[in-house]
């Protein structure tokens, strides 16, 4: 069987693929987390900054990114957040910057978080999967126990989702 | 004069731009800073993580943003960063979340901060130019005479430039 190549939406397509799909297509990276299957997602360091935070309970540095669906949710104000929003956040200890006193920077990284909206999937736990990642592999069933219970009882008012879009 | 359309190019292009170009083009926004008419890039949110910080003599919380010259610089391990680097750094107070004992969030929006290298513009301050910004308007001419002379003392190893990539 021949076909005639479609070059001009070949050539859109290409171009898009180029730009966008390496970081934003919905790919994951590894094993997934207990309980919860939840995976890394690829190219999830490109995505999106939501916010910003300070964990000083763990001495940490943290950013929350958002893929193209959170962060519409975020931009509309849309709760809750659709299926397909993912939430990654990124964890660094918090290291003063040797040369200006008062500044503290990203030091060693310590853990990838990661919040998949499937409310399907995931009803029992308010529609989100959670994955808790240490050098790139899932922490283990204990851990995972203990995210929905911290979530439940102090973010139910924002879709269970502590971060605020830092404008 | 007729001109055939070569509709390939078209739809390649129109498929970058409408995907790429709105948050990544060099367009700007506002009035220019002193000393260095700096300007705010239009779409500079939308940028990718370079790293956070927590500037405690300030109580602020920060983050830095790239570009696209940026973050290829930043990937590569470019140094000096090249003609068309832009690093936004956005910063707010540093503000305890409610829910949560240690933890510290973004609160108030202060500055937006800007650096733009440009080697033949800004020859006089090793090749960047600077801008600081408050609600969108710039700082005076006394804030900006400050900025070269820390980045010179403190980040000169680093092409003037303190945030590393945060992984």
């Amino acid at each position: 069987m021949t076909r005639r190549p479609k070059r001009c939406v070949a050539a859109a397509a290409l171009a898009f693929i180029l730009t966008v799909a390496p970081s934003r297509l919905g790919r994951t990276e590894g094993q997934g987390s207990p309980l919860f299957g939840v995976t890394i997602p690829t190219g999830y360091r490109q995505w999106e900054l939501i916010a910003p935070s300070h964990e000083a309970g763990f001495d940490e540095l943290r950013v929350i990114l958002g893929n193209d669906v959170a962060m519409r949710a975020y931009r509309d104000a849309t709760l809750p957040f659709p299926d397909g929003t993912i939430l990654v956040k990124l964890a660094w200890k918090h290291v003063p910057l040797a040369e200006i006193a008062g500044a503290f920077v990203p030091g060693r990284a310590t853990t990838v978080q990661i919040m998949v909206k499937d409310s399907r999937r995931y009803v029992a736990t308010g529609g989100w999967g959670f994955g808790r990642f240490i050098n790139g592999e899932p922490a283990d069933e204990a851990q995972h126990q203990t995210c929905f219970a911290c979530h439940e009882a102090n973010a139910r008012a924002h879709d269970y989702v502590f971060t605020r879009f830092a404008p």
